[in-house]
């Protein structure tokens, strides 16, 4: 019934962009033992994916302790696929990092073979991206390239370039997260997906309007195109999103999954 | 943080258009015991509104039945507001009556003192509409005026226009119900609700798109501004309803209820 991808992405034999929907989780947690604390929690909501947003992760800066926390934390999680992202400040990070710094990391977490997927953003430029798309395919890693915004809903033409944009750069897949302020702004944003579905953006999408009026595009974004969304296991990652139970709920009532 | 209605209405302590949205259930059966079974099975739900869908009543061409039955109905239900409806086969209604013979029913349910709100077609034309909502104003009911349609969802300047023409007839409820086929479909509903809700439409309004890809307009439509939403208690009455107890999940995942 829901739109689905054109070009599905299998990780771990979870299809990203097919029939059902999936659920992803945040560890988001500022130290070593907090990370397994929350890796544990999560694994038993049985997500679809896990996403660790080690932005939180104070020992930033030392790359050898992320890849550590990441090598224990794989331990925990087994065979779940796991998103490994570093957010700036500029679009809903925890901590600033130098350019170069993040990207390395990045690097690090692909060449590690422990994460699945990777994501960074549309906004790093280029060459960030050209450096990354390469070494994801080295590695067989996928990328999400990806748009923010904080402080409101850009117009639907905005959002499609977006989306369109992070396919044309080598995305396995587009996300783009907008804050709505109003009701219409959460149209805005479903009907930015549909398009993108139904027109040039053949990859999985991962779309969501952000806020309280939003929320309801982490239950409905499903049926106008968007492949994942973001629930809360142990701890919220960004504004609007629920509860892993309701969100499951919900999907059932509408015959999601 | 819904959008609410600029006019509220009243019926017995509930309040159509505020804050809240409210759910009305059903009640859809052939004869008198049929009616009366659903109407103990639907007052165990708990809804804030209840409907009496007539035009399944077997014996609806004896007038007299159906108000000896709408009186038993009415000591069922105790004090929840009673929506009386006797809906056109051409709008989804389940048995077809001479015009005449529906305005003499409906005016007999007004004239009762049992009913708090009727409901009748805004394609009754409006010789009938005005000798409704005379009798209306005098016996203190509250009027829906109605457009269904269960083929398609036309565009948004029309849904838009039955909300608006509903409103300048008298209506102190406008609704639309229009079958989706596919996910724009759904966000034209939503969208025109919107635009209604914030421009020239100040009644309170019941929307939804119907069908299975609809459905999430019976969850979500009360952030668009539809203030009532039909779910299933024992029986349904359109297609794409959901059950009662999913929708209150649904609802508190989204915080609106």
């Amino acid at each position: 019934m829901r739109l689905t991808s054109r070009k599905t992405v299998t990780v771990r034999g979870r299809v990203i962009g097919g029939e059902a929907p999936l659920i992803c989780l945040p560890i988001v947690a500022i130290d070593r033992e907090g990370v397994l604390r929350q890796a544990a929690a999560v694994v038993e909501c049985e997500p679809d994916l896990i996403e660790w947003r080690v932005d939180k992760f104070e020992a930033l800066k030392t790359p050898q302790k992320a890849m550590q926390t990441l090598e224990a934390m794989r331990a925990a999680i087994g065979d779940i696929p796991l998103i490994f992202t570093c957010r700036s400040p500029g679009e809903g990070g925890f901590q600033s990092l130098d350019a170069d710094m993040r990207l390395q990391l990045n690097l690090a977490a692909i060449a590690s073979g422990r994460v699945d997927i990777v994501d960074t953003e549309l906004s790093g430029g280029e060459a960030m991206i050209g450096t990354m798309r390469d070494s994801c395919r080295h590695s067989g890693v996928k990328l999400i390239l990806s748009y923010h915004n904080f402080e409101s809903t850009p117009d639907e033409a905005f959002i499609l370039d977006r989306l369109a944009t992070a396919q044309r750069l080598g995305a396995d897949i587009a996300k783009v997260a907008v804050m709505s302020q109003n009701p219409m702004d959460v149209l805005t944003l479903l009907s930015a997906t549909c398009k993108a579905r139904r027109g040039e953006v053949a990859t999985p999408i991962v779309s969501m309007a952000m806020g309280e009026v939003g929320a309801v595009t982490r239950v409905a974004g499903a049926l106008f195109g968007s492949d994942v969304t973001f629930a809360i296991g142990r701890e919220s990652s960004a504004p609007g999103q629920i509860p892993v139970a309701d969100l499951r709920a919900s999907w059932r009532a509408l015959g999601l999954r």
